[in-house]
């Protein structure tokens, strides 16, 4: 007998990709973190932390963080919810809309956490397969008309992103919510901001682990109508948020001068890794995000993957449909990419 | 028509007691906290954070914590699992065994977020009153016999606290998990940490909001049987626990001598607090805890907690059944606690 539930019993957990411990001697390319340091604002923020911050519980809403992130966006703090990392607030997603007669829909392949939140809520999933070119299916998932739908934009782990008059075309079109998942979006070329002024179920993901390079915080927040958040919070746990991250994640989103030189540094990186790999004979996936989706010349994607971790180097490669033969490679410093250029240059002899 | 599931439409969700600014001038006995800052050894450790542990994802099991954490508590790392505060544990529990054909029990009045957390899942809850002593209704509970039996031990708001002869009796007799949760045992003369190596369904709730006197930092933490924490960790989102938190709670529970000398002396102030609220004509509650259940000579619980809060003074009233006759008040300093009983006087008049 379990003390679980049936659908917890025959879960596959998300498994995240390999975290060395911080000081190791690896090249890490394989989880989109960012490979410049946070501003130095965070870390001043950092110290100023009193110890009053951290005996008393801290501000239900993050209150701090929540005023200097709409203030940067130009949108009311009561459309702002702030999770403890942009996982949490998918979390409330799935908690909130999604159940055992509430389906969810995604294209495929994409972030693989957003199937295993369906499968703890006993949600059915419609899974519609992207083409080769990730080309957004509009109409099948407005046909499926889930409860909840979400859209990576730009994609995991492809780094393709749709326009926003497909976005707005399918927001048009559902009944329920559109969750528009923009971890990456501070890298691609616009965003769908907008989209929340015109649609009551658009709801915007955002978070500073790759842009802001603090992935180590846990520091996220969504965007949506007050009505939308406010249904959120309702499962939000009391204190998501600790005294610390909503200090430290105000400054760094108040430093957008900083943010942009690290975006602007890992986009010219990307275009060059981009172009070192296609050289190379491997097919690039266009990306608006800080990583590339690959595939070898041969489609050997794990034998890659192994060669590259004998070497001190980490990627991503998913045993998944339609991902076999591929990685999802982070856009490191230029000196990480030659490093890897190299590697598989070497492996290839 | 509603984006939400019914079970949140029809929601309360759990409110937690007032947070004025940290800076705020007033005294603050109603959410528990403790009134002496965190260890030195914590603030020193808050200082020592690199840039590149923000940059970076965390251990998804706060590896440097959890390994403290066991250390200290003279158990198997793989025992312990940690959260973004005890809530964020209460979640995964409530997550991963409870649903609505799997119910949920507890005695009453107790924490007001187990049964938030039911009605999220959709669990049916049986309540079981307490008796005017708090005594564990052990038989009753044992014949609901729910998939999640919880007890807060110490309980709040009583402060009250069960025999482990009893939490052992009521684990032999369920089939289910018997989650205990022990917020505030650093306060007690004991606790029930040696019921996990008996029982394999016997899971224990840590904090260091409280008796490490940092609230502000989320982090808790589950003891169980492996085999229960593997179950639970399926749920937990993948870096619930930030990489501050992991290294500076770590400081925090190695540093046990501090926690013992501001445990010792809450523990002084309660008795103190205890004697001054008896000599006034209240009943207070014997409290294992670092607050007092107390109810005024004359009932009129609301008018004391209005009149205090005139004053700068807040304490907790629940305006709910059992209890709207009473308040709980945090144990403050001497300064503070002395504060209160004057300003009670005052009202009295």
């Amino acid at each position: 007998m379990s003390y679980f539930r049936p659908e917890i019993d025959t879960l596959d957990a998300y498994t995240p990709g390999e975290q060395p411990p911080f000081d190791a001697d690896v090249v890490k390319l394989n989880t989109n973190e960012n490979p410049y340091p946070p501003s130095p604002r965070v870390m001043e923020a950092l110290h100023e932390i009193q110890g009053d911050q951290l005996r008393l519980y801290p501000q239900p809403y993050a209150d701090e963080f929540r005023a200097s992130a709409a203030a940067v966006l130009g949108v009311e703090p009561g459309s702002v919810l702030v999770g403890n990392g942009s996982d949490d607030i998918l979390t409330m997603l799935f908690r909130s809309v999604t159940g055992p007669s509430r389906p969810v829909a995604y294209p495929s392949p994409t972030y693989v956490l957003y199937g295993t939140l369906a499968q703890i809520q006993g949600a059915p999933v419609v899974e519609i397969p992207f083409d080769e070119d990730y080309t957004l299916p509009v109409g099948e998932l407005a046909k499926a008309n889930a409860a909840l739908t979400l859209i990576a934009s730009p994609n995991s782990p492809s780094g393709t992103r749709p326009s926003n008059d497909q976005l707005a075309e399918l927001a048009s079109r559902l009944d329920g919510v559109l969750a528009i998942d923009e971890a990456y979006v501070e890298f691609a070329d616009t965003n769908a901001l907008e989209l929340v002024r015109r649609f009551e179920n658009v709801l915007i993901l955002r978070t500073l682990s790759k842009s802001h390079a603090l992935a180590g915080l846990r520091l996220g927040y969504a965007v949506a109508a007050t009505a939308m958040v406010a249904g959120l919070a309702k499962v939000k746990d009391s204190y998501n948020v600790d005294a610390i991250a909503a200090h430290v994640g105000s400054a760094a989103v108040q430093d957008q001068k900083y943010t942009a030189e690290l975006v602007a540094r890992v986009r010219r990186s990307r275009g060059r890794l981009a172009a070192a790999l296609t050289a190379l004979g491997f097919r690039v996936w266009p990306s608006e995000a800080n990583f590339l989706l690959v595939r070898p010349p041969d489609g050997r994607a794990h034998d890659v993957y192994e060669g590259l971790k004998q070497r001190g180097i980490l990627v991503r490669y998913f045993n998944r449909p339609a991902l076999e033969d591929k990685l999802r490679i982070t856009v490191g410093t230029d000196a990480q990419n030659d490093r890897l250029i190299e590697a598989i240059t070497q492996l290839a002899r």
